[in-house]
């Protein structure tokens, strides 16, 4: 197995949200939240073209996550699932995927909107979002096709008390 | 800004790729190129139902990945554009995004389709592909709109001959 990665942290997130407790689930239920992504200086370069697309994924090292538990209820399912066919932020690396909206590029800082993330959490990575990539038209969603709890949209899960 | 952050492989690709030169650019380029994800003992628990999901989002270390520039030309275009518009493999933090085919799930080993990575490549996390928050519907692509080059779907680009 390989050694230890080591990641230096490309910019930071600004969101409405101080702590974990009621960040929404995922951008799609993020309901336009706004914030924005201080890009380091260093990198303000790699930015450019960006502006252009209208979505983009952040890779984030969702830093309040605390632990994590191989089995889990997930947020929208009400049975102890394996926590990789879940989307819980706590894993052995947790690291968020979120495709948000992209609504400007000024100098180093992004605005975005549909924000699920903490404020102050660092970013790893920005890719453009692009539809052939990303998109897969068949597919099937597991526990989560027949699940009765879909339609929550933000919980404690980041914390142990829920084992999420 | 944040600290360095350490993250510890979960797992391994093993692919039919040795070497960088004629991986495919992209899952939804590889032609159904088959290979294995073979997961760390200590994390079997947690692949628990993901076998009834289609596809699955690998994040790896693309760890034959050297350096970067913040300029780079995509490998689906022409011109030279911001590296954070791309997804070249080449990034401050090279961390790859694949949304792959899951085949089956066998104790640690998931048999997947779809595979662009080299053989070896540390796997970060491991994400079941959820509609809801893996596609948009309404969106714009950038420089890849009127891109003249979409086809082509393998080349050298980890490399810096290209400066890819």
């Amino acid at each position: 197995m390989a050694a230890p990665i080591l990641c230096n942290p490309i910019g930071t997130v600004h969101s409405p949200f101080p702590e974990p407790v009621g960040v929404p689930i995922q951008p799609s239920r993020a309901n336009g939240v706004e914030g924005t992504v201080e890009v380091l200086p260093e990198y303000e370069e790699g930015l450019s073209d960006l502006d252009r697309f209208s979505h983009i994924v952040l890779l984030t090292w969702l830093h309040k996550s605390k632990g994590f538990h191989l089995r889990t209820v997930p947020f929208l399912d009400t049975e102890e699932r394996g926590l990789f066919s879940t989307r819980s932020p706590r894993r052995p690396n947790p690291i968020g995927l979120s495709v948000v909206r992209l609504l400007a590029v000024d100098g180093c800082t992004l605005a975005v909107a549909d924000l699920d993330l903490v404020d102050g959490t660092p970013v790893l990575d920005i890719k453009p979002y692009i539809q052939e990539f990303d998109q897969r038209t068949e597919f099937r969603s597991g526990w989560l096709e027949r699940s009765k709890v879909k339609r929550r949209s933000a919980d404690d899960r980041f914390s142990d008390r829920t084992r999420r």
